[in-house]
């Protein structure tokens, strides 16, 4: 079977004037996800926070969504399967459809790289939450760039936050905050999911933070030929490499930054939380700020009962002053359902213990990008003060 | 069936480690394909030009790719599914998996917003074919902004390309292309799959384009209660008053731009080639040079015999002159491949005929991205000289 591409494109060009035809009826009381796209309906949320997904496929046999939760559809008549979920938590969940047990990305819903590929996700507003909304406030920019990177040998992305006001200050410099992603996401994950710039606009608005440039870069490096794992020595190594010798010189060559420990700061989510502690508390003399949300490093998977952070980190338990004198912030986030919380609060209390400056905070919520956001949006107002 | 978040996101930070793990075995002689995303290994194009899927679906029953061409993919000991297409074009293709007759976009490969959903591609390299890859020459951004716009009443996200050395000369000011996407599109068509940034960045080292800033806004304006439709009048003026409204005026208070017809391009593809004819043509004393890639106007989809250039651009047969004088450049392009080609050579004949003056130019390949990136590489070259 032959289809033109034409007809394709044709039939493109009317439907664009008339989505409005393939919405999906949504049920009273319910409202389209703003992770839609296209005009679709559903996934709509009730105002108990049920999600109906529908899922237009008569010829299929078996169709789920799995959604953290592995719901089995149903499917009526026309051929339209569907499924009404439990109340979800507020904030943005990963999603999947599962078709005879093949999972992939939702085509009702934007798709996000997340859990390593596009993948779907819906956004569940929290009432009375609004600091990552966009607002009637002066707004920052986005913006995509490419850098060589001389350790991984190949052209890489990253997304740079500017401040409201930077294009028109010429002559004003910024701090800046590098921030990473989790394991299986990329430079998006805070441009996009994060919602960096609303946060910060928001926050600048307010007079909450200091205007600062935010660093997004893809912390996925690998160095030819260097064994990196988990948080080795080598993968240690390499990212530091990256961000030092590229990442870091990219900005300050490009952007009108100050270029001191006292305005630079690195934070992260999960495997990002983990690349913050080890490159901000190794490297003192580069970061006055240190943010580690959500980090897996101090337990509660895999049974990581066995990290030693004097042993990764020498003097952070024997010589705690050296990091209380050379830091100004050494903050530690996790959500209070994440299965880290209570190795984390561990963690937090042998550092207090010791005698280290420790803030920590704990959001509702799970290893979820709601958490991520309460956390940037908690730490950016403590930085550069 | 409960799947634990924590484990999940264990799982992918550890996997984040090793996705070499997850490669797919690649034949000898092919190459992954740039579109894939997360190291994957396929799907991956030989030298021919066939390419290699595959898809690891043990149970289910019926797996197929479409790639404008429907293929049956056949599934080995081991449940992964596979097929090598015929020699494909090069350049940027659609492609969907089907499974039991359901179409979604292959967690292999990034996904693009295009055919109103987040799709698939695959995009093959032209021998020869360089312009649009990214080089070690001085880079533009691309900025990502939102701007609340009084037509639609809503927030929206709109693209800008600023060219390289924008930042460091703070008293210089630029022209502006102001370019639409085609339908099923959004802004994310020319940032992304057009690759506007590479494409300028490259001629402007080359000396060939004027250093101009490229606006790459969302097309799909709608208004409350307006019943626009195809190219009615309704349609073209919600996107008139969206163009003249709020995006021009948008770029014009945020960026040094130069303000006036000698310095605005408009231009796009398919539906944003028809938007362009009508706003670029109606308005000259706004824009001095117009571009339209690969419209259907002038038939070629439903047979639009109809199409009566004087009816709806009035004088534009009978009164040449006037737009001779106040045009410095209208130009047409379109694909050797797509069926619009004949009634569009026709048109511009007539055009010709009747003594205006037009560009007209013709690439290899169909309704697709390589024709538009192509124009797009051409259209540059003369504009703002």
């Amino acid at each position: 079977m032959i289809v033109n591409r034409n007809y394709f494109y044709s039939l493109l060009l009317l439907l664009s004037f008339s989505f409005s035809d393939l919405i999906a009826q949504v049920p009273e009381h319910a409202k389209p996800a703003t992770t839609n796209i296209n005009q679709n309906g559903c996934p709509c949320i009730f105002q108990d926070n049920r999600v109906l997904f529908t899922v237009n496929a008569p010829e299929a046999t078996k169709v789920q969504l799995d959604l953290g939760q592995l719901y089995d559809m149903s499917k009526n008549d026309k051929g339209v399967w569907s499924v009404i979920t439990n109340p979800q938590v507020p904030g943005f969940h990963y999603y999947s459809l599962v078709i005879d047990g093949y999972k992939f990305a939702d085509p009702a819903s934007e798709s996000f790289y997340g859990t390593g590929r596009m993948a779907s996700a819906i956004d569940i507003p929290e009432d009375g939450v609004d600091f990552y909304n966009i607002k009637d406030v002066p707004h920052g920019d986005i913006r995509s760039q490419v850098y060589f990177s001389k350790t991984t040998g190949t052209w890489r992305n990253i997304n740079i936050y500017t401040p409201p006001g930077y294009d028109k200050n010429p002559n004003k410099d910024y701090p800046v905050l590098y921030i990473q992603h989790g394991g299986g996401e990329d430079e998006r994950g805070w441009a996009v999911q994060g919602k960096t710039n609303f946060i910060l606009d928001n926050l600048i608005a307010e007079g909450k933070a200091t205007p600062m440039i935010v660093a997004i870069p893809n912390g996925n490096a690998t160095k030819p030929g260097v064994n990196a794992r988990g948080y080795n020595d080598e993968a240690m190594a390499v990212f530091k490499e990256e961000l030092f010798e590229n990442i870091i010189p990219f900005v300050e060559n490009n952007y009108r930054v100050k270029s001191n420990a006292a305005n630079r700061a690195i934070s992260g989510l999960s495997m990002g939380g983990g690349q913050s502690f080890f490159t901000g508390l190794r490297n003192t003399d580069v970061f006055d700020y240190v943010g580690v949300f959500s980090t897996g490093l101090f337990g509660g998977i895999r049974e990581q009962a066995s990290f030693n952070a004097e042993a990764v980190i020498p003097g952070i338990l024997t010589n705690p002053k050296s990091f209380n004198d050379n830091l100004k912030l050494f903050y530690i986030s996790v959500g209070e359902q994440d299965n880290r919380i209570d190795p984390t609060k561990k963690m937090v209390e042998t550092f207090k213990n010791k005698g280290l400056h420790v803030e920590f905070a704990s959001f509702p919520g799970d290893h979820e990008w709601q958490v991520w956001r309460k956390s940037l949006h908690d730490f950016a107002q403590r930085l550069f003060k």
